[in-house]
């Protein structure tokens, strides 16, 4: 049976998506047992105000989740590491955690550190090491775009890697 | 006419709320011209999953805004003062921010010592004076219990106020 996991980059300004169909009773190492299904990101504007920038990303994630019908999101760890914004971030993760509840929605998280180790084998694997895994493993010709959906189809490879 | 102005005190454990019914015709200094509607907490529990406790705070708030039905909040400015749950903090608040702005709610926000300062005249003021200034102002017999649901009642009051 078919499994849709959908990978979340929680943030304010943007938020990455990326959602993979995986065949599970294909095994690991066989060639077409993940696929992509859609990946892009939410955008709010910097001149918009806080609780309006919240209900777009309300808003925009029921419809991802409308159109993606994932069984499994996973989604990013916050840390203090960006402490400029980090009650920002927090604000609109809230948000996401909300309505992943909402859908009841079973996630994972996973640190940086934990999506790199998966993809590449290596913690510390700069981000265009992390890219090209998720290109390979995707079986796309090109690196996804923008970056912040790129991290979420990661977030999602992690998450079917684990399982 | 009269206003309603509701106060509210984010948390993830306890979200303190306080509405008060006040009539700007009468002005600041007759007795009479500011009453309590209703104070109280919304509270989850440690022992459940962050997203069904937003979840909770969605829903009681959304409650608590079809009884007092508003027309301005107040709420508790958020600052890195609490470092260990900042971010669990500011999760409760991203969905209190958003509830606001789905009911496209007016809201005002202040500081502890913004708080103090209009209640008592003294910005540094302890908890227990500013119970006092609450109930007096509200002409309440006794102090508003717990003191979240106080600190609630005393944030709509410092809106009427500034108002």
């Amino acid at each position: 049976m078919e499994q849709r996991i959908l990978g979340l980059d929680p943030g304010l300004a943007i938020l990455g998506f990326g959602a993979i169909l995986c065949q599970p009773s294909l095994g690991r190492d066989v060639a077409g047992n993940v696929g992509v299904m859609d990946f892009g990101i939410i955008q709010t504007s910097a001149g918009t105000a806080m609780g309006d920038r919240l209900c777009t990303i309300y808003d925009d994630l029921n419809s991802v989740l409308d159109a993606v019908k994932p069984d499994l999101v996973a989604i990013e760890k916050l840390f203090f590491y960006r402490m400029g914004n980090t009650i920002a971030v927090a604000q609109a993760r809230g948000v996401v955690m909300l309505v992943l509840a909402q859908h009841q929605l079973p996630f994972v998280e996973f640190t940086p550190a934990q999506v790199k180790q998966a993809l590449t084998g290596y913690g510390a694997a700069d981000k265009h090491a992390v890219q090209e895994a998720v290109a390979r493993e995707l079986a796309l010709a090109t690196i996804p775009k923008p970056d912040d959906a790129a991290d979420a189809l990661a977030l999602a490879l992690a998450a079917w890697f684990q399982h």
